[in-house]
């Protein structure tokens, strides 16, 4: 039983072994601190305060990680300001670990969707990106073995402080890179019925990332994407460190552009009417 | 998001093809149907109201049912005055559906737990016991067919009503029939450190069930187990149709008594210590 806030904002997420993770690059304790992640970076994306997580793990018979995980969901709640509060245990054939996160926020104000992007904002990204995706590349073995970029694959950090202050800040509209820039980008332009303008040669490429391909549509980074009303600009920019990447016109869809504003296509995730 | 009541009570179950269900035996909406019934049925038997469900679905690569699982589900949240309001999808090996629900209630004292039975208190049970087992067996071509039994398997439903009504009635400890009565008795048992007798002979079978086994061990029934002060028998009794088992001691564990007073030993998920 919790005592309220007056409003409450609820996500779940859930992965599954093979698909979202392999046991075979991912610790019990990285799974759970993954599935943790994942869901509370929904919340740091409507700029909510986390508050109390419920988890669900289907466990394969044999399976003995189990308090490995927790411990590692534990680990990042207690980094988090979130509490562990209630669970269920199954068995079922694949590891399916599911996790849903009530975050709280005081004023309905206060929190943001991704519907409320207007011509003439402005867009920034929290962070670096590609980093992730460049430690699943280098966990693979597909790149050298790089401990800082695979760190920010298996630990990623959901920006709770960054987005609470940010939406405090007035941006219009928020998400979480989790499918990759271009795609989350794709997701605010189509429930805003705006076209989002990146400029690719802005983008923040994480330590050890070259590739503004990989920063475009690498997924898992986490970091939050935002349109800022001009007037909330220098605001913004006292929240969280940001990094300006373009701006918010009418039309639809996503417009990967070159320094000089020339249209960029064929990037995986591309999306561009 | 969601304008808060005062307090609010939040439960996540999943379940699992071949674990908690067959879709040899179960259609994907039966499957919805179920997984929302038992995470409701959690709040039931919290006395909380019904709220928000969450919904997670994994589900394998070529499944088709999809839009009739969710269907199942919202045809019982909308039975039960709950509102599924978010979700996620992610592919996974094996079909599992995980659901958290979050029910509210106004004042704190209105919400049961499991540990307030004492000693000389009261055992009433709602509604009819070994239904779904019986119906499950009927589905496996065990015993013969019989369409009511087998829809109180796939179509549980969540005693919400009664749970909210028996909370203010003034129960000391509620729980629902998930595991069977004999297991969920001895829940309360342990967690409230008392021991629960429970007169065979009075178990309440459902229609077609003849087997006090059956009603005694037999899961899924969603029913609520209550625990009633003798001043609150009466408020109780006009609270939900119930039927009085036996009552709260000192002691621990559940004793299943015949009726004249001799132990019942041997039941499956019998505990007694």
């Amino acid at each position: 039983m919790v005592r309220s806030r007056p409003f409450a904002v609820t996500s779940i997420d859930s992965v599954a072994d093979g698909v979202h993770f392999e046991l075979s690059t991912h610790s019990p304790a990285d799974v759970g601190w993954k599935a943790l992640a994942q869901a509370l970076s929904d919340l740091a994306a409507m700029g909510a305060d986390a508050g109390e997580a419920y988890v669900s793990l289907a466990l394969p018979e044999g399976f003995d990680g189990a308090l490995d995980l927790v411990g590692g969901m534990e680990e990042l709640a207690s980094t988090a300001g979130a509490t562990i509060a209630g669970g269920d245990v199954i068995t079922a054939p694949t590891l399916v670990v599911s996790v849903a996160v009530t975050g709280w926020a005081d004023d309905e104000s206060k929190l943001v969707g991704r519907d409320g992007a207007k011509p003439g904002d402005l867009i920034a990204v929290t962070g670096a990106l590609g980093g992730s995706a460049a430690g699943l590349l280098a966990l693979h073995g597909e790149t050298p073995a790089d401990d800082e970029l695979t760190r920010r694959h298996r630990r990623p950090l959901p920006r709770l402080r960054e987005g609470a202050a940010l939406a405090a800040a007035g941006v219009s509209a928020m998400i979480d890179v989790s499918d990759g820039l271009a795609a989350d980008a794709g997701h605010i332009a189509r429930r805003s019925r705006v076209q989002l303008r990146v400029e690719l040669a802005r983008l923040p490429l994480a330590p050890g990332v070259e590739d503004v391909e990989l920063a475009a549509t690498g997924g898992d980074d986490y970091e939050l994407l935002v349109t800022v009303p001009p007037e909330c600009r220098d605001e913004a920019a006292e929240a969280a460190e940001l990094t300006w990447l373009g701006d918010v016109r009418a039309g639809s869809g996503v417009a990967l552009v070159g320094a000089d504003g020339s249209p960029r296509t064929g990037l995986r995730g591309f999306e561009h009417r």
